[in-house]
């Protein structure tokens, strides 16, 4: 019995953000478990099952890698970007904690380019002070819950990174947190809009929150929001280092 | 003319750990910039100039940097873990907004594994739900915001990072961030206090804030707080994907 399971961060979607780590990883994997998108990034090859599942079943698939690894498998549990942000991490652990033989289990975390420090190096350094990190999707937890901790974030003047801001289960909710960032922050904050950063898909927008509309977000775009002194320099978007600096 | 400027994360120490495009960017530079222990990390060859500084002349180093890529030297400013997390990217702006003439210079920020991101990975996955960063240093903001943003993210629940918890130069202030903690979130939050992550000195300590001690941390450490469901499971800590979930 040999098995191990490794949860691994891919990053944002470019071969050159994959640290060696996950690549020695996937190396010496038996198996490959994760989302449909995240599982093709990876290269097939003889000795390596893949087995890709849908959105939504996380725990489910973390149950099922863990077993594998149980079975004496090398598994590998693929997420885009980091997987302690708002990815697969969490669930494996939920599933260990349903089930403590799990426990024993050799597993490690292999950290990833998040989504949202790749959006803030393209745009320049919209992150270079305090910030917090939003998962905007409700299907884990209430609206209100969210309301609450994009006012408090605006009072303690925090940048902003939203990770699933937009879905198309749930399209007037985006439109509500520009709303309530507006109330809070003012029309002429700064935010960006980060496409698929690092794929030949990518976009990225800046503008004003005045200026800011739903449908400038899909699933596969963070969206940053600076502080007070948040500012455009040339092409870039950067917080200064000191509170003092306006 | 074809210099560059590229500000790049080294990650929080392992080689594994650095991305394959800052690998790219070092193999192709005339010279690297900054802080000692950074470029110390750095491989020497013909034909790359080493340039170490000490620290706290972040501005100094990104004008000297600026000015060798405008003379046409290509140029790394390496910085530990990602460039844009309190780091030099911030820097390298407020630089350009001085000098706009430097605006116009081929500059890249490449991202890199941050030390809260390691520090999770390897306690679990502790910022597996909403959560803040925030810089401990009062260089360059007065304490009264850091005890503001401590409270805002209290009461919003977030889970917490923080960067530069302690220093010679301020050993009483990371106790009173402690106490503030405490008061918000009660003696049995859990708090992990990570050392030197991915490089031989890491060290990692989960303790109740009741436990937490400020001599805990040094300036290698990562103090990750949880949120009000983060709990232990066998060795690990995590906190779950659902907000709902106590």
């Amino acid at each position: 019995m040999s098995g191990w399971l490794a949860v691994a961060g891919l990053g944002p979607g470019a071969e050159a953000l994959v640290t060696p780590e996950v690549d020695a990883a996937l190396a010496q994997a038996t198996d490959v478990v994760g989302y449909i998108p995240y599982v093709a990034r990876v290269a097939p090859r003889p000795g390596l099952a893949l087995h890709p599942s849908d959105n939504r079943v996380e725990l489910d698939r973390a149950r099922a890698a863990l077993d594998m690894a149980a079975a004496g498998r090398r598994v590998v549990v693929v997420s885009s970007g980091d997987p302690g942000v708002f990815a697969m991490a969490s669930a494996i652990f939920e599933a260990v904690e349903a089930q403590p033989a799990y426990a024993s289990l050799d597993i490690r975390i292999l950290p990833g380019i998040t989504a949202m420090l790749a959006a803030a190096a393209r745009a320049g350094a919209p992150l270079g002070h305090d910030f917090c990190t939003i998962n905007l999707s409700d299907n884990l937890k209430p609206f209100a819950m969210i309301e609450t901790r994009l006012r408090h974030a605006a009072r303690a003047d925090f940048a902003m990174a939203f990770y699933n801001p937009r879905s198309a289960s749930r399209p007037h909710q985006f439109a509500r947190v520009l709303e309530i960032l507006r109330e809070e922050c003012g029309p002429d904050r700064l935010a960006v809009f980060a496409r698929a950063v690092s794929t030949p898909q990518e976009r990225l927008r800046t503008v004003t929150l005045a200026e800011a509309a739903p449908e400038m977000a899909d699933m596969r775009t963070v969206v940053l929001v600076g502080n007070a002194a948040t500012r455009r320099v040339g092409r870039w978007v950067y917080t200064p280092r000191s509170a003092g600096a306006a």
